[in-house]
């Protein structure tokens, strides 16, 4: 186990965080917030700690895929424990568990929120607050390799644990050259929405915070009204853009290439938007009667479809209220997610693809018992392992949604509360229904709950293995014989 | 495709089924009911058809995997098309669909039921439907195993189709001898549970209907009450006997057979009472407080657990009013069902055993990716295309499982009713939560409900694909093909 090279990378990412929290120093500056001083502090705590590890370099830049999970893990964990010292010093969230709670759900791009009255907060805070969506939509790692040099093969084994979705492989080869790109489309399509919702009448503070809450699919709003008090047409911009950044990444990336065809027969955006937009429509005859007109029913659909199924989760009406197939029709979405290689949460459409290509390839097996052709997906076979990791995942999801939905039923609130609260919390969400509705939060339910919940936050953003791997017995065992005795030969695998 | 022997296995279903009609027969001389003329006019419209489909032999007794799916999911379908019939004709069910409901809800060893009031129904009746419980339980194609030869290696794929969980490997050299083991052990068991129960004090025609409930894990009661109304110890007679009837029945060929420590280490039947105890210790505690006493605590905890656990569906009491977390509890215990090889429903514990056992291969892998060890249950390691088509199946089951809950929520009725009625269904179950709980029934749900459950309480006893497939189109292009062009070389694969 490289044990230096984790701690190498985890001192770098602290130090990328301490210079990320000076931003909002600079917003307290400009509203001439007291505030400030938390932030400087926290900022100066990262600075410190991240220098003092990353004095000594690594003897090896070489690390395997157990050190990338690790390393991914870990530093999510950090990121968020010192992301929170702002909310909690500052007593603007006085209890520790609900200000990790608030920034883990910030930097998972979740958006379930423990507040109560979120325009109580100073403007600094709730900058931070949507900044930690846009910070953790593209995962701070990804960053890191478009700036720290790691030896060669190396870097796949940190973005495999990080990106979201069942393959990175196509973009490997240009690995920081490719971050770069992705980044600046990410930064580009901020930017423009940002000037849009500028443009459309917003004031600017909102405007860049909604912008933030948009591009990581995240979902915290600076209103207690979250976005229905805006007008319709700042609610479309917002109800595009959330799309937008449901759909894969490449897809981008080809487009900016002038690979127009390939980029318009990608089958997972394909399959994305039919789902989108069939789920707009079925939701849209259901609410068509409850609101006061065709527009209206058509606005509060879209947006709320699209809000759901890119696990952002903003809310421009009480969806609670809403009829019970458009409840199933959105808590189904917030499992299928988004496209992998996107900023969103959820299972991811490509897994669904894919899982849904399995299943009738079985039945053709029962037909056909001795067929032996391989699955595809835009033309290319699918190898037996990324299927069977598909599974995998997709029967460990299950296992540990059941699991989580019984250690919240602890507390004895309802059945819909907890198993919504799980399934937006794993799925990277928000908001679901009953005592956790849109126009409710987290709050009330108990620390354990939330801790319970923060541990779905970062396994839904992790995509599981890389979080669960450290529980592994025979990870800490490695730790601790090397320390114990370090002249033992260690076999790489 | 073979049809001829499709129509000739089918024959033999109807023929069977004909001479167990005439069994309600025989009570209804013994109680004296008119209803009489529907059984006897039901049996022999059934013998009249299986005899027409018999009266030619097919050319060859050689059939595939395929044809044994499709001979499974018809004789299913219309054995309880038949079985309804004198439910529906005698009025005592008046609408077509509740009828049908019942009786498949009856063979699949269901227990959901559309009945308000069960004891207005005559006792031929209620008789005829706890006794589709104990012929379900079982399996009508195993059975016709033991009677009909079938060339060679034909029966697995019978078998294959019609039993539950992922192997019947072990048994398959003296298919016929054991299927009748297996039936004697199924009978004496069945008496020895009547024959207590008598003992115990319950009058003898509820006597029986009770343990053929219990035998077959349905859980049609004779009562309004379910078991409620009877004294603890028979509660407890109940209660060891559906714990009984949920171990995997191989252990118990093993004990015939005097291979002691073969049957007490079978891993799945020590997951399965691993489970089971754990289960009922927690909703002891649970509804510790709301009871009369411990006595009372344990007698209610440990009959509903082993009720919902082995999927039987007999109430002592309405725990839709208990405590959140037991309600959580028997919610996730109606998935995981009984032992492979009982006649419970659900998932199975052997799936599960196996699917936590590749989640843990999949986690070792991050740590050790070179690693090739197979997994292995029972010192016996586990081929891939098992592991991959339990995959599959879970995949399968929880893709269908949200499905119905969509189309179950079109009518309108809130999402733990939903949830809950496809849960109780499609793992044979039978009583779920609110409107669909213990106390209730499924007879408020629309006709367009009634009928994606009955479906899914098929798809469930069937372990899904033998069902699914009948979907396939290219089962019925070749049916239609080889009608339209006989002459055209058909290379079996």
């Amino acid at each position: 186990m490289n044990t230096s090279i984790i701690r190498y990378v985890l001192g770098n990412v602290l130090k990328v965080e301490g210079i990320l929290l000076l931003i909002p120093a600079l917003i307290a500056i400009i509203y001439q917030e007291n505030i400030i001083v938390f932030y400087l502090a926290s900022a100066l705590l990262c600075l410190l700690f991240g220098i003092l590890m990353t004095l000594r370099k690594p003897k090896t830049t070489i690390f395997y895929l157990k050190e990338g999970c690790m390393t991914t893990a870990l530093s999510w964990i950090l990121l968020s424990f010192f992301g929170c010292l702002p909310f909690w010093c500052s007593g603007e969230i006085p209890v520790f568990t609900d200000a990790l709670f608030e920034t883990i759900s910030g930097f998972t791009t979740t958006g379930a929120s423990i507040l109560n009255d979120v325009e109580a907060l100073s403007k600094t805070s709730l900058f931070w607050r949507s900044f930690t969506h846009w910070i953790g939509g593209m995962g701070v790692l990804v960053f890191l390799l478009a700036i720290i040099p790691l030896s060669g093969g190396s870097n796949i084994n940190l973005m495999r644990a990080e990106s979201p979705g069942p393959s990175v492989g196509k973009l490997v080869p240009k690995m920081r050259y490719t971050a770069r790109i992705l980044y600046l489309i990410y930064f580009g399509m901020t930017l423009l929405e940002n000037i849009l919702l500028i443009i459309g009448g917003m004031p600017v503070f909102e405007a860049v915070c909604t912008s933030f809450g948009t591009a990581g699919t995240g979902g915290f709003g600076v209103l207690n009204s979250s976005i229905a008090g805006y007008a319709p047409h700042l609610q479309w911009i917002v109800t595009i853009f959330m799309i937008l950044f449901g759909v894969n990444f490449n897809a981008y990336y080809l487009i900016l290439f002038r690979k127009f065809k390939k980029a318009f027969t990608m089958s997972e955006v394909r399959v994305y938007l039919l789902i989108m937009f069939t789920a707009i429509a079925i939701v849209f005859f259901d609410i068509l009667e409850m609101s006061t007109g065709i527009f209206d029913a058509l606005t509060k659909s879209s947006f709320q479809v699209a809000s759901i199924m890119t696990t952002t989760g903003f809310a421009t009406t009480d969806f609670s209220l809403w009829p019970q197939t458009s409840k199933v029709v959105l808590v189904l979405l917030m499992f299928i997610g988004g496209c992998a290689g996107s900023t969103s949460g959820g299972i991811k459409v490509s897994r669904f693809v894919i899982v849904c290509k399995t299943i009738v390839k079985e039945l053709n097996s029962y037909i056909h018992p001795k067929s032996i052709k391989k699955i595809q997906m835009d033309g290319k076979p699918i190898e037996h392992d990324v299927i069977r990791s598909i599974n995998v995942y997709f029967i460990t999801f299950v296992l540990l949604f059941s699991f989580s939905i019984l250690l919240v039923s602890l507390e004895g609130k309802d059945l819909v509360t907890s198993f919504t609260a799980v399934a937006a919390t794993i799925n990277n969400v928000g908001p679901g229904l009953e005592l956790v509705g849109p126009t409710q939060n987290f709050s009330p339910l108990s620390p354990f709950s939330k801790w319970v919940l923060m541990f779905d936050m970062l396994a839904g953003r992790l995509e599981l293995f890389p979080l669960l791997i450290l529980f592994h017995p025979a990870l800490w065992k490695e730790l601790f014989t090397k320390k114990l005795g370090s002249r033992k030969v260690e076999i790489h695998d």
